[in-house]
């Protein structure tokens, strides 16, 4: 079983915190036929921790996650630090496999999601 | 003459800002039939900042400026940093009108575009 995991900064703002929560449920019914289990962890400041959130899908079945890094660019966090806390994790976890997928920033679709965005 | 104006937060790492630049480069030709002018700017750490950004509008021949912040969530910078910003510059400058678009963490294509990153 797949899961998807979205992982934000997180914020010292809850309503910062509430939005990834929000997209997540967004997210859900989309995703369903490819993730049996979505969810979203941070890397700091909310809950769950990334390696809480990796637990919750190993406690859901999970034998594969796919994390997407919700992060517009490749600064230390999407380089260094979630794949240091993910290499941390499978090694305690080895059942599990986890694949980083590529940041937000990197989604062809971004430029003309700005574009709707200026135009409405 | 309208202007567009992606406004990112900045960073002390050039990639991430010129992440924000080539963005622009790739909305460009996109977003020309509604907006004669397409630039980036910054809050802060990197150039232009976002009054430079916006006098080069001017200076470009716009009369008004659609000034789109590049952030994932409402904090301090959307909430308050960018308007009070543009408020300055439009005091100083009444013969430009800015609108601030809405940030992209509201962007309704967001949950189709990560879950189009997760599964390539």
């Amino acid at each position: 079983m797949r899961a998807l995991l979205i992982v934000a900064h997180g914020s010292r703002r809850a309503t910062s915190n509430d939005e990834v929560r929000a997209l997540t449920e967004q997210l859900r019914p989309q995703a369903e036929a490819e993730f049996a289990h979505v969810a979203c962890a941070f890397l700091e400041l909310a809950d769950p921790l990334i390696p809480d959130g990796l637990k919750q899908c190993l406690q859901a079945g999970a034998e594969e996650v796919v994390l997407l890094p919700y992060f517009l660019s490749a600064g230390r966090h999407v380089a260094e630090d979630i794949p240091n806390i993910v290499a941390e994790f499978t090694t305690a976890h080895p059942e599990l496999k986890v694949q980083i997928a590529p940041y937000l920033g990197t989604a062809p679709q971004l430029p003309s999601t700005l574009l709707q965005l200026a135009i409405n």
